[in-house]
């Protein structure tokens, strides 16, 4: 058990939860770890408003992945991260949401592990949980949902969705996708397919908590044809449930945000 | 739309997560809403290290829920909620976790609500991710989780735990279970009873991100047996699945909490 605080001699990782994009929903030691470290790497999920929060004195690196477009592969970022600890830097390795949920953070990890490079994480808000504050829609509440489950909706170029669709068409569960707004049509057909309501509503929210926030009300049936019309910006998600009915956005008081409403 | 921020002629309730138990993995914002509250309303799950943040000159207000005890019932909670607000002050709310993934916060918003008291929510580390990032235990990881899932074992007095037991036992998704000490026996046998492996590892962790943590390494199995030999202090939540394959206590780094390993 070492402590990275006190070991300066060396260079570290910090793998950091940048929170769901608000600079204020950062939590007090990633704000501290990010304004002590020497260099900040950062991928595109990272909102500008966190990013306004590192000092002016530090290194920026942007090994932003964009859906589509070949930016730096994993293992680069991997080798990077080493690499920049190995020259004695305090590494502050800003992820989107939180490290250890879709967030590839046990990837870099093991990467430090093997080089010998201490490495630790700090857990930020994930997105769903953002999107849910924001929103006012409960991820979980007696009577409509006992549980919650996060999937991706990602997949690999030219791969087949890989779900346990029986599984996810619980009606009893909150089911929140990540990642899903390339495939919504097939992953709203399929839960249809298997037994969810076509008028089970769906919430989808894009840039949760940032001025940006950008809301779409609608039902497993014309959720793909809504969003499609929206057009919302990355990263959007889709909370799908009876919770949803508690979507009530005229009773949730907004601190400072300025939310655009669209449903 | 209005703004709370900016609205002191009339009392407010902030429905805010107090986070794992760390006081520096509180949000910002949950700070500052801590910081200006004229009364803070916490229960047991709120952190004595979270507390100690509270400024003297704040009231506070115990409405702790103790399994098994007669502590104060939910609609008594809702009342004191409503009420503190319309004597005129600004009430913090402070729950452990995640104010909307099982903290009943939206009960609590609804009362507001139906009595026209303004409130909003702040979200805050829920303890799964606080203990994936102390213990380094991903929730998601390639060819291991490709998806996330928490339930509660907590069940009422008399009641059966009910569970889709069928929809649980997937050896692809994380498992987390909030709250499941009590009945971790009866959880354990039935997913395996529904095709999950006996040697299925298993670690349960309670008081995570505090000094107090503790942590058992255990499987499918055993847990049930080592778990009641390490008598681990609420709360304590489980987490099931070949994720925690990863658990490699030595490599993570520990930013100054004195951790006891149980394993």
């Amino acid at each position: 058990m070492n402590d990275l605080s006190h070991d300066r001699s060396k260079g570290c990782v910090h793998l950091i939860g940048a929170g769901p994009g608000a600079a204020d929903l950062l939590t007090l030691r990633a704000l501290r770890l990010i304004q002590s470290a020497d260099v900040v790497v950062h991928d595109r999920l990272v909102s500008p408003e966190i990013m306004s929060l590192v000092p002016e004195s530090c290194r920026r690196l942007d090994v932003g992945k964009t859906s589509g477009f070949h930016a730096v592969p994993q293992e680069q970022i991997n080798a990077i991260l080493v690499d920049l600890a190995q020259q004695g830097l305090r590494v502050a390795r800003l992820k989107g949401g939180d490290p250890l949920i879709f967030g590839r953070g046990s990837e870099e990890a093991e990467a430090c592990r093997i080089a010998g490079v201490p490495f630790d994480y700090t857990p930020g808000i994930t997105s769903a949980q953002g999107a849910a504050s924001s929103t006012g829609v409960p991820l979980t509440h007696r009577g409509l949902a006992s549980g919650l489950r996060y999937v991706t909706g990602h997949r690999a170029r030219d791969a087949e969705l890989d779900l346990d669709w029986a599984s996810l068409a619980s009606t009893d569960t909150t089911l929140v996708v990540y990642m899903g707004v390339a495939n919504i049509a097939e992953i709203a057909r399929q839960l249809m397919a298997h037994g969810l309501p076509a008028d089970l509503p769906v919430l989808a929210v894009a840039s949760a908590t940032t001025p940006r926030e950008m809301r779409v009300l609608s039902t497993l049936a014309t959720i793909a044809a809504d969003t499609s019309d929206a057009r919302p910006e990355a990263p959007v998600l889709f909370i799908i449930g009876h919770v949803v009915s508690l979507y009530r956005p005229e009773a949730v008081a907004q601190t400072g945000q300025g939310i655009m409403v669209h449903a």
